[in-house]
């Protein structure tokens, strides 16, 4: 027990048991809210041996499910496991894994895709049910109970707040030196009782450093040591190169205009590679004092904390590669002072995004020629993640950027099609869209404008000439001309894909 | 002069001056800021000189057409008399004009319709370019030269701000009275020094009585005595009554099951006959002490006033018949405490309708078996009237509710589809769904138990068997399941009503 030392609590050490023990206080059809975004801070035993014992109950023939509650994906130790045993009735709010992305695609899973500042708030109001069993990692406990925070925030508040029992992994592997980095802020209320979120920069601390719970609660601590597993970054290619080069170029652009300061407003920046092709290249930008308010601090993130570019980054987790994560935690006292992990309620709260301006950049599925953007069904109905926090951002934004390569499966698949099969984001929240071939800024810009504006900008040239093909004989065929549309014709493209595993002619 | 009273500054009573000759300081290509919401307080004698002189100059085969901007919808005498004569080159950011809605739909006039709250923020933005001029109806000048807001609020604010040249309609029509009901708040500003919006309850005072303006930019000033033109509502039918028993039922529910309080949250309540049973409906509930927050004060928002049942009403404008206009006329100082006009990006500003948690009530063309909403594009293409405030209140309600008769066109037209034609509100934001048939409460459901319960509840009988059908099909032929969905047919009820003119088989 050298390593007792996590826990200084000394009442709740009497709780430490193995995750068998701890996994067996979890019943078939509870409700388990579980910490985790992206890859970082999940708990790592609990589920592992929760998904043993569903797999042998399911062998002795008994049914056992449970709802899975989270900040949003997490790890293979904890969606793939318990997706694998068909452990998870229902899950929400965002699912990255492999494994639960087939069982929900093969409807043997529910998932409810959700805005991920709206999490929190929904719990607490009441219709999604009660939360039985929250699981939460931690990187210690206090001596007065309460609980330093490890790699991610998430929803672990509410959890803590709102479940019957609770369960604490903590984790050895996450660095100590966290301690400070957090601010959970506590004033959240259900309406009437709402008031400001007294968070006017990126750089605003407005709660706690630590994460309370009642230790009446707490049924069981155990202790793990084991690494946050996120995905490693491909290193960006040319195509991500260019949609950065793109965005760059407008942002500089935009400062040279007056219309954005010289530190720019606050980034905030999805998932992936593009992602961080875009913040690698603000490396060498000329833009100086930046900061983020994002949900994750990524690779590239760090690379413009090192080079003195980013004042700031404010999210609700980590979401690093094994090498960047190695880094970081090699460094964490350096980094503690500017960074700051909230919960995803307030890492993505309307309120704050629109107070602070931020400058929004979400990947896409596909765009149509109006700039409806699909981000989440492959083909309209086959789901790829989730919507995540999108939608809060891309809404709220001062400006809201979406960015994907023109072309995917090899060029078989046009990112820009005549109507996207699904939509997450109307037209009025993609203000700018950008692929390798161009961007199109499409503020104050009317549908038939923006239509040819995409086509000609973003649009893979391949698929140029059928886009505007589309678009022409809609503007003689279409019911109303706002919009012109071909119901008929609009979604052969993805019908053709599927017929024939390609959408070109 | 004897009504030059209403015009207490001495200055700017030299600037008085008939319509026309008002109207010759707008020059062609002009970006002209007009006041006007729902058909309340847009100005009334200059759009239609304009308007004539406009079509004077077509005669003479020099080009004349300027780009409008307003609250939201105006009146016969805005819209309609210059897109009459080809005279709105670009139309921002709401319409319900029908000669507008035609040159809409033809391809003759540009319309950017946007969410509400972010007009303002936007034109500050600047990449809308500049305001040349702005046109705005008062009910009176002050001595100081501050201005006595009519019947609307919408932009006129930013107008008055952003404008080079400002024209003012003192419309005797409008009650002196409506003094001191309006609260103008003056303290947005741009991204890094936005702060939070200091309003916590819909009564909270905020601002001034009073718009702004600077004298010097004020270039005339036109006397007019013309009633605003809200169309008039018709009486609910057993249609709307239905609709509205589901509804507050429900609320009902929510209240016993201790998830809203007995006196709800701010209402919101967009405009229309099935909006006005609802709020006729709430006269005669258990519930009291009720408050809007909402972007117009409707026929029903009088009669719950008038019953007691309502304490406060916020909103950004009156929408009323000509005999609720008469009412309130005639009694404006009773209820001048009991209402609030704000600027519209107050009225509909996420931050305060998250924080107040707003119930939203809003209305559609059509929804899909998933609950995505089409409240603008009729077959996809042709507009209707625009997005209006509905996306801000629905992103970020307490509870978002939609609402429609089951069908349209006497029967031909399904409201509920395989997949809308196009989406205003993603599923995500479309919280309860309500027809005449039944109400479906889809919060927290997977999209899968969204299409079972919207096709059971919502959906007319007659459309129920071929929705199943259609559900079932993509069960089997979907690419994925998260969302069934079959590409080749999802449309092809709209491509059936364009060709047959009906949806049925």
């Amino acid at each position: 027990m050298g390593e007792a030392t996590r826990i200084a609590h000394t009442g709740l050490r009497g709780r430490i048991m193995p995750a068998e023990r701890a996994a067996g206080l979890i019943a078939s059809d509870d409700t388990v809210g579980m910490s985790g975004f992206t890859g970082s801070g999940y708990p790592k035993a609990v589920p592992l041996a929760l998904a043993a014992r569903v797999d042998a109950e399911h062998a002795a023939g008994r049914p056992f499910r449970i709802k899975v509650w989270t900040g949003a994906s997490t790890g293979p130790e904890l969606d793939g496991a318990l997706a694998r045993v068909d452990g998870i009735e229902f899950r929400l709010p965002y699912n990255s894994d492999p494994v639960a992305r087939e069982k929900i695609n093969r409807g043997q899973m529910s998932y409810f895709d959700m805005h991920l500042s709206q999490v929190a708030p929904m719990a607490w109001q009441g219709f999604l049910g009660d939360l039985d069993v929250a699981v939460v990692e931690v990187t210690g406990i206090r001596d007065d109970g309460s609980l330093i925070p490890s790699s991610s925030i998430g929803n672990n508040k509410t959890w803590l707040d709102r479940a019957k029992k609770v369960i604490i992994e903590v984790n050895r592997w996450q660095n100590p030196a966290l301690e400070g980095m957090h601010d959970i802020y506590y004033g959240t209320a259900l309406p009437p009782a709402r008031v400001p979120i007294p968070l006017v920069r990126p750089d605003d601390r407005i709660g706690s450093r630590y994460l309370k719970v009642d230790p009446e609660k707490v049924v069981a601590i155990v202790e793990t040591d084991a690494p946050d597993r996120n995905l490693p970054f491909a290193a960006p290619d040319a195509t991500a190169q260019a949609i950065a080069g793109h965005i760059l170029e407008f942002l500089a652009n935009e400062v040279g205009r007056g219309r954005l300061p010289a530190s720019l407003l606050p980034l905030q920046s999805g998932v992936g590679n593009v992602a961080n092709a875009v913040l690698s290249g603000l490396v060498d930008s000329p833009f100086s004092d930046l900061t983020a308010y994002t949900e994750v601090i990524q690779d590239g993130m760090l690379d413009l904390l090192d080079a003195g570019k980013l004042r700031l980054a404010s999210a609700t987790a980590f979401s690093l590669s094994p090498e960047a994560a190695a880094r970081i935690n090699s460094d964490m006292a350096s980094y503690r002072d500017r960074m700051i992990l909230r919960p995803q309620e307030i890492s993505n709260h309307p309120e704050v995004i629109r107070r602070l301006g931020c400058i929004a950049m979400n990947g896409l599925i596909e765009a149509d020629i109006y700039g409806a953007v699909n981000s989440t069904h492959v083909m309209g109905s086959r789901i790829q993640n989730g919507i995540g926090g999108s939608g809060d951002f891309a809404r709220n934004a001062y400006i809201s950027i979406f960015m994907t390569p023109s072309t995917a499966k090899g060029g078989a698949i046009s990112a820009i099609v005549p109507q996207a099969s699904h939509v997450d984001h109307i037209a009025q929240d993609v203000q700018v869209l950008v692929t390798e071939h161009g961007l199109a800024d499409l503020r104050g810009l009317s549908p038939r404008e923006r239509a040819r504006l995409i086509i000609a900008n973003c649009a893979h040239p391949d698929f140029r000439p059928m886009l505007a093909d589309y678009f022409d004989r809609a503007m003689k065929g279409s019911h109303g001309l706002q919009s012109p549309t071909l119901p008929a014709e609009a979604l052969s493209w993805h019908q053709r894909f599927m017929e024939t595993g390609t959408m070109r002619i």
